[in-house]
């Protein structure tokens, strides 16, 4: 079982024969980073048209069982997610309806301070906003799974503390394998697996260890390193991939409508796109290349499982559908 | 079983309770007239309060199966419906949004001419527009009615012969027995039942024969009429009950924002507010006075039966689950 916990393509029917190439059962997709909540369910609409548009490839995911369902009839199925919690406005109703068309991850912040926390770019982390206490008990409520992969350490820490249920980092990396702000620091990933929550390994150049040129035995290397400290149980993949995208679009996840100025994130002047990526991941068909890896660094059969989809299988599991009534 | 085709009341812990005490099983609510996207799903939030503080009396209803839970808890089954297409704006893509945030009846018009088809105020009915054409196939696609109980006749008529699937009128009598511009003329009931579809008779003064004086026993002898004519299985109640509603709100259904000047509709300057309701029907506790006057009226059992519930459960069944693939 192959579970992406993350990805933000530029979606064709190109891709979808490639992830059926490539065996990958489900995928967590971003819809939304900067989108309205109109625009979202414009989103949505997009989606749907392409569910009916490619039902031999693709269909939509909303709970565990879904995965089962396009294994038997050789599908992937798609779990939709944002990157920030612009989606729901400052309406925490839009919780259960974003919910219930579908959403499964949210971000509480996107690199920026937001209604609800703070973003890995602040100057200051201030943590949980009092919204932020309000949307989080509402997304443990609904099943709406609290993803903090762009947030600031001490956010990411509270939110935590204040999650009734465990709470994700659907694409990062160690920081102390690769010191990019992005990556997570000790103390935020103890806090995350304590909480029982999960992370995702990105492969995005910008997160890894010597980007573009880190070698697949590093990356292992870093997951070894990573299941040794916090856990086999709590790892899986969460790739970033962000395939044949235009530069507008890194233009739009960086700065939405939020400046006038761009703002280069993880680039820079020089180097303002998608930078290239790893020769041994370029697109859905290499996730084999990753299991391989995996082997060759010690894991055995089941944690190979465990890691390239079985974990996230056990999250969406737990995590997705509203909480049992007091 | 008891089925209530349609309801728009000042919702509260009263009505739910009579509902309850009335042993009605499922209500089709209607929770839009002229409100947009973004104002319906506020209203889909403020019943997802509801269900939240209520879980003891009511549940969102969704299926068919949904009533059977309904009945095996103690609970009102709540399916919601709009009376206009103002909800889905000038988007075919809403269709299946809404039908996801649970709406299982549309009007295609309010009164007026909409962006689908002609009102039954209209002085001329045009029939279905171009985007009725693409609305009611994505309608019929989702698994969202068609309502025409406040259409023009041709409208209704073309409806029935475009869409794939059974159409209802959710509230409205025999024009033959109450000649109001809102009741069905022969031609219309014809159309519809012919089709498959149902139709829901209506407590709402305006639409009975003497109005606020009209007796049971004439009500009944109208239904017997209509199944007489057309077939048992293609009527139930849809009270069109509009409990404890302020005249503020019967102004809103009117004229929305469509107008500066008031329109009294079925009512008049001198009596621009709700009649009265029939000495026999005031609210949801008294269905088993209904059931007792189809007895009455020479009824048997199982017809009863499915006038007062059971054709509709069958109808929702076989209309709001999205149409098989071809």
């Amino acid at each position: 079982m192959r579970i992406d916990g993350l990805q933000y393509a530029n979606w064709s029917e190109k891709i979808f024969r490639q992830m059926r190439d490539g065996n990958v059962d489900a995928v967590h997709v971003t819809i939304s980073y900067h989108e309205n909540f109109r625009e979202t369910v414009l989103n949505f609409e997009q989606w749907n048209r392409c569910f009916e548009q490619y039902p031999d490839l693709i269909m939509k995911g909303q709970w565990a069982r879904d995965i089962d369902e396009a294994r038997n009839t050789g599908r992937t199925a798609i779990f939709f997610g944002f990157q920030n919690p612009a989606p729901i406005e400052d309406d925490i109703g839009l919780v259960e309806i974003v919910h219930t068309l579908g959403a499964r991850f949210m971000q509480l912040t996107y690199n920026n301070q937001s209604l609800l926390a703070t973003g890995c770019y602040e100057a200051e982390d201030t943590g949980i906003t009092r919204m932020g206490k309000q949307v989080i008990k509402e997304m443990n409520r609904v099943g709406l799974v609290i993803d903090m992969s762009h947030s600031a350490d001490r956010s990411t820490i509270e939110a935590t503390e204040l999650s009734q249920r465990p709470i994700a980092i659907t694409h990062a990396n160690l920081h102390e394998w690769a010191p990019a702000l992005r990556n997570k620091k000790h103390d935020v990933i103890k806090a995350v697996t304590e909480n029982g929550g999960m992370m995702g390994f990105s492969v995005y150049p910008h997160h890894l260890k010597g980007k573009s040129d880190c070698t697949l035995q590093s990356f292992c290397e870093m997951v070894a390193m990573a299941a040794e400290k916090y856990g086999v149980d709590h790892f899986g993949i969460g790739t970033d991939l962000c395939q044949d995208q235009p530069d507008s679009v890194v233009e739009w996840m960086r700065v939405g409508r939020w400046s006038k100025e761009i703002d280069y994130g993880e680039g820079s002047a020089a180097a303002p796109g998608f930078p290239p990526m790893p020769t041994w991941f370029n697109d859905n068909r290499d996730f084999g290349n990753i299991e391989a890896g995996l082997r060759d660094i010690g894991f055995n059969e089941e944690e190979v499982g465990k890691l390239i989809g079985k974990n996230w299988y056990r999250f969406f599991a737990e995590n997705f559908t509203p909480a049992a009534r007091d």
